[in-house]
């Protein structure tokens, strides 16, 4: 039986990647797509790359009837994401994209993003959404908050090398190169073709950066201490990709096989052989992972790299791949899709 | 049952693109993998974002059992390709990639070629592979010729103005904007990163552009008498993709009509309402190729806007999709795949 | 005597390149820059690449005393500018480097800005500035209009051949490819870089580009007739730069001896040898104007290729190449940089 | 009087770029330009960028008459370069691109370039082209051998932090950020643009980057003892430009105070204001440098972030001020272009 889809705030990116990989999933339908400001238009107007698909007209999200929706999607923007939730039919399965239930402490979701949460009681109901990690959590699941695009791609590097402690755990270094589709469909001058391209520069540097809240939250919880890494995030000529270059104190070996033990089974996470490092081109467009492992010349000292699409693996695939948990497909379903190169 | 394909020339942007679709299509399995110079080593070597597939090892290809294949790609390189298909089994179905079959006449092949053609009796079994103006003859052939990427983008354009006469036959020009990807992966210092982004420049312009020939044998045919196009194509800072601008004289709205009716069935041609030109951005990675028509300020004149992927629609795309026919398979099999947006 | 300079609208991107050129500019000294909605800033703070230039802060325009200015460069956006040099000293050396003053006639600055002109007066005393055509009255004007960054690639491909008329006045077509600085710093989707990037479409297309204003003017004072052009502008991804691919009947070496001839002396403009044809990337910002000419294979037709940078020569060089002559410098003072590659 | 130039190897990016700013030099001529390969051919056929500068043929080496030379750079390649330098006239000025002169040790040069030195007694008599730290050397210098482009940024953050002792010696980090002109016109498929545009990537990582000895012969000079740092340099897709993440374990208003003092008065090398970090978008084109410094959430912990333009800066810039000094030029002379933006 195909499951009937509804995806609110389908007028950015994260929304548009949704129907993208819907568009082809065996075992789901799009039943509704709202955007507020797009309402009455058609998403082949939002986005003429989907002017091939037959799909529902952008609606206002009080115009959906969710008695006819098995799961929804929510790809709204932050902060309004909880308050809109908060609202929907208590026993709508719902997977979130936002950064409204990453975190799961009230205190820390008002240190890092500012301000009070307004659906407090949600957020201890919230399941993280990694998925690889939180798997039976998840298809138990109600609502599954999806995780950071660059929280994801550190925490394939460094989940497994806490839990086995094979690393020292107060000298990690997270220093991130991120493509320009995470940043969303945002109007701002340094996300401008002139501005952007042909070069390269830091942002939120310094510790600031929001998904800190995540990486603290889960680390911590795996080391059974607090942990905090050291996070750099770097704005790069391309549209898609994070790269994650992630310096660890531990014997790289010991780091490639335990990455390689933990990720053995895992469909969408492939460690590469050990000295071999991977490219953000080869995960574009999929949900696929690529992790590598390479001793520095100085002993003891290792480098995990990660790459993953964050607009898939770090956001609409990971959506998806929670969503076929949370309504008993296979988790596969609809996302063994190859990555584009070149 | 699902059909043996075996690839020939797998080392190749096209070879991989082929690769890519198929590892998502419900009726072909990999059965054979050949790239001369790289035998010996895997796939995921040579192209490591296809590292989360499953797949035979590169071998050369004396070393293939075509006994145990149902379809062959040829995608190997101009000119030494009619030798490879000459020596293949009589009986094995073939979809080429190559120029080598495309140009009926020997004596053209040798004109826009610059050598003899060395296997003449195959260049008349061959049948021109643009599907949706061959389809009979594409299902019933052994041998299928894929068209230029260049030529594909210009024929659907024009293909239906000419026939219905509702364009001046001596006044086409196209002028075409190309993306890197159709030079393949050959070494050129102007095809370098350093020399190509960030700027544009003509290539093959002054009719000199072999593509040409393709124009002039199917429109000619089309017409029934001689017709000669202007052609200028330029080189992109972009990966994938073709948009031909096509210059014509004629009354612009019963341009519009004539192909929106001729390609009203049509899976993968798509026409936008008049007056809307499309954009290559919205069929990167997918087998659609987007139409549009706007008339000029001067009465009587029109432009016509075609993009495609030169990868897929103008080269993989379409040779998947004559396979399907060629197979028995739904034209469309495994190749609804959404484009990447963005 | 070093001569005063003023920008007004120094925050946008012709403003920046204005100052750009200047820093090593011998006769020039920059004494004042306003940026209303940025006054109070540093210049630093707005273009962090000319942290390295003493420069004045950015004020409002009635901060300025202009006493103090020998001339003035207005990079304000088109329609508000009318009104600002409107209330200008009358005695005050102006280059204009918006629209406003293009179109001598009120009417056509009507039809092609959707609103009457509201300085009809100055309207009539601008000179348009197109250098290699109006030197003298430049030198002798007052206020001289730029003109726009596409038309003035056309204008340098066309205007000799229509003065000697060596080709068809009624066939012209003019296929423009346009980087995405020429659009300003403005917010809007379609320059994104994840929208613009590794794409292309085209922009005001089927008539309706403002710059067919200039055209239309310019080459039907040549002819002493109408004249209309064809012009479809394409949107690239790169930053600078246009390559107008000019479409012609007549003889084309009598197109190239037309040329090469009328810029036999020119120090901007190169006209390569017969058959070649010029790249974008080998005039980045430069002052230069590189033009090729190649005869199609059918018989009475020419290409003309001209690339230039859009702020560079389509538009902050080009205006100072006015100030030198309006300020009696030496006409390429400050303008020999060479292009940047790769 | 204008000192007579000679460029070898000028086929190459760096002897392009060292033509580029030498255009516009005051005290520069160009009397002869050598490529081995392409000799016989004009400047503009190799780089038509340069078409509009008067210049000498390409030769051979042999072909020139260094008596008519006041000072020769050599943009040959490594290895290569040792021999030709060996040969030419023993009071002849050179400024070396090459990596061969910048190793002092000959048992460090077969270390990291894989082959006994050729000139060893050579290898002595050359100064370290980094100027702002050779100064009186490098003006009193026959031989002057420019640093790695990489190891230049990584310099500039780090020298002044190790001589005052502000960082702790034995926990540096380098994660670089490098454009592909650094790579030079090699034609290998990751240099393509339809490999490398779009995504990144690491390269010789793991300890193994040549540059690698440069950092460890200064900085272990300067510090009286063996340092070793940790380096990671990724290739991305931009042309010029390297960002240099530095990360130090020390007091980060002390590491930005050691910067800001050491750099107070060099006409290249800015230091922002604490907190704010640069992006290579501000110097490309130019022989500037900027520099900023962060603190991380974690006490004790400083980011330094450098940008310079490799092929500048990097090479070809550092190269020219190193020549103005061994000629008694002004240091900044023909060196003071702004940066190219957007």
């Amino acid at each position: 039986m195909t499951q009937r889809i509804a995806i609110l705030g389908a007028s950015g990116y994260t929304g548009a990647e949704l129907v993208r990989l819907i568009a082809t999933h065996p075992g789901m339908r799009i039943v509704a797509l709202s955007a507020d400001r797009k309402a009455g238009m058609a998403m082949a107007e939002v986005f003429p790359f989907l002017r091939h698909i037959d799909l529902p007209g952008l609606v206002r999200i009080e115009e959906i009837d969710f008695a006819q929706v098995d799961l929804c999607f929510c790809a709204l923007p932050h902060a309004t994401t909880q308050a809109v939730i908060r609202d929907l039919p208590r026993d709508l399965k719902i997977v979130d994209l936002s950064a409204d239930f990453r975190l799961r402490d009230p205190a820390d979701y008002e240190k890092w993003y500012g301000q009070p949460h307004a659906a407090v009681e949600l957020q201890k109901e919230a399941v993280y959404g990694l998925t690889e990690f939180y798997r039976e959590a998840i298809a138990r699941g109600r609502l599954v908050a999806g995780t950071g695009c660059n929280a994801a791609a550190g925490q394939f590097a460094l989940r497994p090398l806490i839990a086995a402690r094979v690393i020292d755990l107060d000298d990690i270094l997270i220093d991130l190169k991120a493509g320009v589709s995470g940043a969303g469909r945002s109007l701002k001058e340094n996300l401008l073709h002139a501005e952007l391209s042909g070069g390269t520069h830091t942002y939120s540097a310094g510790g600031r950066h929001r998904h800190l809240g995540e990486f603290d939250q889960e680390f911590s919880a795996i080391a059974g201490r607090p942990v905090r890494v050291q996070f750099t995030p770097h704005l790069l000529p391309m549209n898609r990709g994070i790269l994650a270059t992630v310096y660890v104190k531990g014997d790289p070996q010991a780091v490639h096989r335990t990455l390689a033990t933990a990720y053995a089974g895992e469909p969408f996470l492939k460690v590469l052989p050990f000295g071999q490092l991977p490219s953000t081109r080869d995960i574009a467009g999929s949900n696929f992972c690529h992790l590598g492992v390479i001793g520095d010349r100085i002993a003891g000292r290792a480098v995990v790299v990660s790459v993953l699409d964050n607009l898939t693996k770090g956001s609409s695939g990971q959506a998806i791949q929670n969503a076929n948990l949370m309504l008993g497909l296979p988790e596969t379903a609809g996302l063994m899709l190859a990555p584009m190169f070149p």
